[in-house]
C-alpha cells in the first residue's frame, strides 16, 4: 500500500461514511502526502507579508490610491490595526511583515523585517522594473525568511502582500504566463471606478507592448525584471524555498497567485504543496486558478490582499488535519462498519 | 442614519477599500443588525446536537446503515471521537448532545441531555411518525435548551443532528415545503449505492402518496407529525426560540435546513438571523438553499451532518465580527482616505 492509499484507508476507517467530509478529507490527505506521514499536523502557522512599491504607481495611471499608502499601511500593520492583523490574531497565526522595497525610510527600530531592495521598482512603462541582480536578491530574501520560519517550527505558511499598483504587475505576469488576453487579466484592483479602469487597461497595454509580453516564452526571472515587484519576487522565492523545505504553502489571492505562477514556471511540482485559500473578487483570479487546476477553499469575493484569504483558510486546514489525527475509527469506537 | 447605514459606514471607515472583504463584511453587518449594535460579538458559540431514531429505518428500506448506529454514534459523541467533537474542540465551540428520541436506553449517568420523547418515531410508511403532542414537546425541548445556552452567555448557536434515516424525512419535508419534485429532493444520504438509492426513492414515493404530500399546504406541525423526526422537530423549536431570543443561528446541512424550512413556514422573519454554514454534498441541499435565497459560507461537499458544517463556519463568523470590532479606521490609523 503506498502512502496515498494508506491515508485514504485511514480516513475511511474514521467514524463517518467514506468521503462524507468532502474537501476536509482532501486537505487532510494532501497534508499527509506533503509531510509523508499518516499523522500530519499544522505547526505554528505563519503569514509573511511582503510590502513593496511600484514605479508605475507614482504616475497614478493604474492606481486609485497614492503610492504613499503602501508605507502608511506598513505602519498600520505595525500598530496591528489592519485586516490581516485582526485575522491572524483571531486565528492564532504568527504575522511577520517584511519591507521588500517600500518607497520610504522606515525607523530601523520598527518591528518589521528590514529587507528593502530599493525604494520601489522603476517605472515599467519606460524601462525594466528591476535588474536580474535585484530579482535574485528578492528570491534569496524570500528563501531566507522561509528558512527562518522553519527554524522556529512553522510547517504551514501563507504569503501576503501590500503594494499600491501591484495588481497591475500581477495582471501583466498572468497575461504572459497563462496566455490569456490582457483585458481578461485586468480587474478593478482594490478601488477603481470605470474611468480609472479604462486608463489602467490602456496603460498596461502600452506596457505589454513595450516589454513584448503575450508572445513567446519568457523565463520567470526575466519577466519579473520587466514588470514584477519586489514583494512579488520575494513571494516567488518564498514559494520555491517553501516547496524545497517541504512546507505546506497557503496561496492567497490575485497577487500571491501571480507570484506562484512564476514559481510554477520554474518548478511545476510546487503545486503538490499548495493549498489555495480562496477565489478572490479580482476578475482574473478565478481564471488563474483554473489555469493551475486549483480547487480553492473559500469564495468570499475578497480583494484586499495582505494574506487575508490565507488567514481565513488556515483554521480550516487545521480542522482537516485534526480530523485525520483525532477522530475515532470504527474499531476504536466499537462500531461495526 | 439607520443601523444598517451606520454599520455600512463603520465598515467603510476601516483601513481597506470599501467592500474589499466581501462576504466577511456581509457577515459582520448581519451580526450587527441581529444584535442591534455597531459592536457585534460572538460569545460562547455552541452546537446543540440532537439525536433521534426513525421508525422507517428499522425496515432498512431507506438507510444503508442499521438503526443501531444512531445510539452507537451518541456514545461516540460522549467519548469525543466523532467528527463534530474534533471540530468543536479545534474551534473552541461548546458541544451539547441531546437524546431527542434514540431507540435505546442510555445510562442516565452519561453526559448527554436526556430528553427522549420516545424510542424512535413510528414508521411513516404506514402511519404518522408522531402525534401533535410529541411535536409540541419537541418544540418546547428545543426552546428550553436554547434558553439554557443563552443563560450560559451563548449568543451564537448551531444545531446538528444524528439519526439513521433522517435524510429521508428531510427530503419529504423539502418536497412539501419547497414544492420540488420528490426525486430532486432525494439524495444518496450518507452512504447509499445506486440500488439502495432506487429503493429509497420508491419507498419515499409511497410515503409521499400515503401522507398526501406535494399538494396543498400542510402546516409545519402537521407535516412533522406525518414524516418528521424528534431531532428535526427539536431543531425546528430551537430555531424558533433562537430567533425569538435574538441569537445568531448557524444553519448546518440538509437535515438542519429541513428543520429550518419548518421554522420558516411558521415564522418567515427567521431568515434575518440565519448564517448558512455550507452547501452540503447531499443533492437537495443546494436547491433548498436557493429556495431560502441563502448565500452559504462554505462549499466543501460535506454530507455528514452532526453540525460539522456549522462548526467550520463559526470561526469565520468570529473573524468577520473581529474585523468590525478590532480593525483600525482611516482616521485612527492616520491614513488620508
Amino acid at each position: 500500500m503506498n502512502l496515498l492509499e494508506a491515508l485514504q484507508s485511514r480516513i475511511d476507517q474514521k467514524t463517518k461514511p467514506p468521503g462524507s467530509l468532502g474537501k476536509l478529507e482532501e486537505i487532510a490527505i494532501q497534508a499527509g502526502l506533503i509531510q509523508k506521514t499518516l499523522y500530519p499536523t499544522v505547526e505554528k502557522p505563519a503569514i509573511l507579508l511582503f510590502a513593496g512599491d511600484h514605479g508605475i504607481a507614482a504616475t497614478g495611471l493604474v492606481n486609485p490610491f497614492p503610492q504613499a499608502v503602501t508605507a502608511q499601511m506598513v505602519l498600520n500593520f505595525v500598530q496591528e490595526g489592519a485586516a490581516i492583523n485582526v485575522l491572524c490574531r483571531q486565528n492564532h497565526i504568527l504575522l511577520q511583515v517584511a519591507d521588500a522595497g517600500v518607497n520610504t525610510d522606515f525607523d530601523p527600530a520598527l518591528p518589521i523585517l528590514h529587507r528593502k531592495i530599493a525604494k520601489g521598482t522603476r517605472n515599467y512603462l519606460h524601462e525594466k522594473a528591476m535588474d536580474h541582480f535585484q530579482v535574485q536578491k528578492a528570491f534569496e530574501t524570500g528563501a531566507e525568511l522561509v528558512h527562518q520560519l522553519q527554524d522556529e517550527g512553522c510547517n504551514t505558511m501563507g504569503f501576503g502582500e501590500m503594494g499600491i499598483g501591484n495588481s497591475s504587475a500581477a495582471a501583466l505576469i498572468m497575461h504572459q504566463l497563462c496566455s490569456i488576453p490582457l483585458e481578461d487579466c485586468i480587474g478593478m484592483g482594490t478601488g477603481h471606478n470605470s474611468e480609472g479602469y479604462r486608463q489602467k487597461v490602456a496603460t498596461l497595454k502600452q506596457v505589454a507592448q513595450f516589454h513584448q509580453l503575450g508572445g513567446s516564452e519568457i523565463p520567470a526571472i526575466e519577466l519579473l525584471c520587466r514588470v514584477g515587484g519586489f514583494e512579488i519576487a520575494m513571494i516567488t522565492g518564498a514559494f520555491l524555498e517553501g516547496f524545497k523545505r517541504n512546507r505546506m504553502l497557503v496561496v492567497d489571492g490575485f497577487i500571491a497567485t501571480a507570484a506562484l505562477l512564476c514559481a510554477h514556471q520554474i518548478n511545476p511540482a510546487i503545486l503538490s504543496h499548495c493549498f489555495f485559500a480562496h477565489t478572490s473578487g479580482e476578475k482574473g483570479h478565478a481564471v488563474m486558478l483554473r489555469f493551475l487546476k486549483a480547487d480553492p477553499i473559500l469564495d468570499f469575493q475578497m480583494r484586499l490582499g495582505e494574506g487575508t484569504g490565507a488567514a481565513l483558510a488556515i483554521p480550516l486546514i487545521k480542522s482537516a488535519v485534526a480530523v485525520m489525527s483525532e477522530m475515532a475509527s470504527f474499531e476504536s469506537a466499537g462500531i461495526p462498519k
